[in-house]
Order: C-alpha cells, then structure tokens, then sequence
C-alpha cells in the first residue's frame, strides 16, 4: 500500500487534479488524458482489482458508478455521452492496481472498446 | 419498454444466451462478439442509461460488477485480465438504451479504449 501511487493520492502525498472526494472515495484527473475528459474514480481504501471485491463492497462499487454519473454531468458529458472503462489485471492494462473507473469523455468513442 | 431488445430477452420473450440471471440481473452473450468472451450485464429492471440511475440503485448497480467478476472468474479470465465498458448515450456507442455492462476477455486489449 506504500508504494501504491493512488494511495498516496487520495492521502494527499503526490498532488492530483481532484474531482471529487467524500468519505470513501476520491476523483482526479488522469495525468495521461485518452479524451478531453478523462477522470479516474477510486476507492479510498487499497483494494487491488475488482477480483478482490467481496459481496459487502457491492453498494461501494456501484457509488462509485454514481459518482462518475454526477461527474459526467458537471463535465457536460450527459447529454453527448461518455465512457466508463475498469481493467482487470494485465491483458487488460491495468497499471495501477489499485481500483480505478475511468470516466471517458468529450469526444466520440469507436467500437471494439479497444 | 415493448421495444426494448433487452426487456425482451429478460423476459425471455427472444431467446438469449443466458450466462447468469438472478432476481434483479441476467447475463447474456453478446450477439455480436468484440472478444473471444463477450457477455452483457443488465438489470432486468429497465433503466435505460446511467444517466437515469438514483442514489437507491447504488447496491443494484454494485452487484452487476460483483456478478461480472464472478463470470470472469468462471470463464477463465480473472487471472489473465478482462475489460468492463458502460457506454452511457451516443457518443460513447450506447446503441440498447437498457443499461448494461460489457465484460471482455479473451484477448489482449488495446489503449485508448476505444
């Protein structure tokens, strides 16, 4: 957990872009922008992928979808859209483990989604 | 609601093939594969985009990632890694506007994501 760069994030170690923040989760923007607007949602506490989620994380996770939702909003992203991307270990590209949506947008997204 | 593609298949009204259902969510295979696993996570309640999602859906919305975790790990992906994609509206290729989560695996995947 020391070394993981979004932990030292959200405890305000390494100075980021924040979005958003409440008791349990953190938002700031992604220092590799892939779309005009590109934020990264995650959890305050470590939890390394969605493979270590239990059943008890479930309201959790989904408040995180509810955060890049207003996120989105504030943005002005409802009404165009946006894309919300979570990669699981490496095939995926996942980099940082360390439990992060990407909230994607500003721009139009192709299909396959990568 | 009578039109929407997704209803249908809950309803079992057009026949999809199921890989997961429960009171509140079903799993099926996408009809047109952008990995070699390829299933949609929907809830058979028809909301039809993120953007209509309240503060009371957070548990429900937790729960599809729970569920797409567990179909990961049960098709063999967990380990090697998978990708999750919420397209919410036009731009981002939202094309069934009944929410649903695409979780792929397979293969390698590429960023940006799309």
């Amino acid at each position: 957990m020391g070394d993981c760069i979004f932990c030292r994030i959200v405890a305000q170690e390494i100075a980021g872009r924040i979005a958003y923040e409440d008791a349990d989760l953190v938002a700031f923007h992604d220092i590799n922008p892939q779309a005009p607007v590109h934020i990264l949602i995650v959890p305050r506490r470590h939890i390394e992928s969605l493979n270590a989620v239990t059943q008890e994380d479930a309201h959790l996770l989904g408040r995180m979808l509810v955060v890049a939702r207003d996120l989105a909003r504030e943005h002005g992203l409802a009404d165009d859209g946006y894309r919300l991307v979570l990669n699981t270990n490496r095939a995926a590209g996942q980099s940082v483990f360390h439990l992060h949506f990407h909230l994607l947008g500003g721009r139009f997204f192709h299909w396959p989604p990568g």
